[in-house]
This record gives C-alpha cells, structure tokens and sequence, in this order.
C-alpha cells in the first residue's frame, strides 16, 4: 500500500480504531528506553544519584552479550545495557559510537504478529521469528533502515 | 502478566526510600522518545502503517526550529521530530547523524526541582532554568555528557 493512501489530517480528531482503519494499535507501551554504557554499576550509580532511580531487575543475556538493569518508570523501564564480551553487538556499538540511546522497546500484544505485519510491508528485520528476551519476554529486533534510523526491539510480555 | 504485580509503585518507592535513604524517584514517566526525520510526512504515515499510530498533537516549536508530531503509546509519546529550518540543532543533527533516536524525555512532577538536583551534582546543563515545551509543557535539557551519552528533557505538565 502506498506511504499516502491514508490521510494523516482527516483523522486527527476521531477515535484509535476509526484513525488507523478500525484497527487497534500495535504499540501499547513503550517497554523500555536501551542505553548502551560502558560500565553498568557507574550507570546504575548515576541514576540512582540523578533521578532517585533504582533496579528493578537484573540480567546477563548470554546470546546477546550483554548485561542489563532494568530502572521501572512507571510502566516502563530504562533499559542500561553494557557489553559482557568484546564481540558483542553493544560492544561494537560503543566503540564506534560511544555511549548514548541504543534502541527502543515497544510493547505489543503478539510479537509474531507485529513482526510479521512489518514483513509484510516489505521491512527490514534482524529477528525473522520472535526469540525470548529478558525478563521472560518473548522479542523481535527490526532493522533501524525500517524505520527512519531507529533500531525498534517488539517486546511480547 | 502486569508489570503492576511485580512492581506497585508507591509501596517499592518506600522500601527503596528505606534501603537508600533517598526520596521519591524523579522520573514518574517516559513522556517521549524523540525520533529526529527528515519528511514528517513521511515518518507519521510510516508509524500508521507500521504499528497503526497516529498522531495525537501537532506543532510547530519555532524556538527550537523544529516541527513535531506526538504519536500517543499508553501515557507516553513518540515524538517524531523534522527541522523548520537549517541552522536548527535538529538540522545539523540529521545532517551529521541522519535520522534516528535524538532524546529521551522524562515526565517529573517539578522540572525546576529535578533541574536544580543535576546541576547541584555538578552535572552539565543545557537549559540553566526551565522553559516553555510543546503542548503547554515546562521543560528543560540536560547535556548528554551528564548522564552516559544521553540527551535528556525534563517536561513538567
């Protein structure tokens, strides 16, 4: 379907579901906000001195080489993720691009869904199936050239 | 399963107040994520056709020579954000970075409070004081060395 067949302005103002063609949303939380840091205990100090925030939950993921604390914000988290071993993707990523915002979380209802919706619209994925993720969740990366430059993991809890 | 049974607010935020002889946390919501593209045109029938989201405020910011379209994700916003001009910050942006993830907003409840904690820890700011945002928001900046590489706004409702 072509990017214009739907009118951004005629719609403003209705519901959800008559806005986007009597379909629901498929982002129903921003899951968590990724920051690739080089040292994840300095990280968790730093939060916890700027901003009164505090773990919530911990996890080393073996498959993607990266240790993670998850900061609850509200029904969110920040997501502080430091490499585990020098090949890992995060590891690259900080030493090319230093430390800063490495992805974006969304909820959604059905990963496998939503996933296969993108590759329907003929999108770039990393994760051609949904794999499980931390914290029990079931997750999909999309390729950041998706989605005007945004590296998007689908997080199904 | 909610997130709400492993982690209500009010009763975690005490237990940490105790454990760290802190206060409350800072940050109450991710208010956005701030998606610096080319053609908002293009990024908001993109995020309609990908995920079926759609816009919920649109604006000009001439201050910040941006426009910005906020897509509504539960009590968050991805903010899709295009430059007005060519010497705005988010111009020269897009020009040296291309498109992709420009900043985090946090909601606080005191913009001028959280503001005046990171400055007292000596840390980097953009904005000395709070001010006007878009959609009626007070906001301020928090430069990017301060917290891990992260460009972060403090947006007070």
């Amino acid at each position: 379907m072509p990017l214009t067949a739907r009118n951004p302005n005629e719609s403003e103002n209705e519901q959800d579901a008559s806005q986007s063609g009597d379909e629901k949303p498929v982002l129903i939380e921003i899951d968590h906000v990724a920051i690739a840091v080089n040292d994840l205990g300095e990280a968790i100090d730093s939060y916890r001195e700027s901003f009164g925030a505090v773990v919530d939950h911990r996890e080393v993921v073996d498959s993607d080489g990266v240790e993670e604390a998850l900061l609850k914000v509200a029904e969110s988290y920040v997501q502080l993720m430091a490499p585990t071993r020098d090949d890992s993707p995060v590891a690259k990523y900080l030493a090319k691009k230093g430390e800063g915002l490495h992805h974006i979380g969304y909820r959604v209802a059905d990963c496998d869904e939503a996933l296969e919706r993108l590759k329907s619209l003929g999108h770039k994925v990393i994760d051609e199936h949904p794999r499980p993720g931390s914290r029990g969740t079931t997750v999909a990366f999309v390729h950041p050239k998706a989605i005007h430059g945004t590296l998007i993991e689908l997080v199904q809890e």
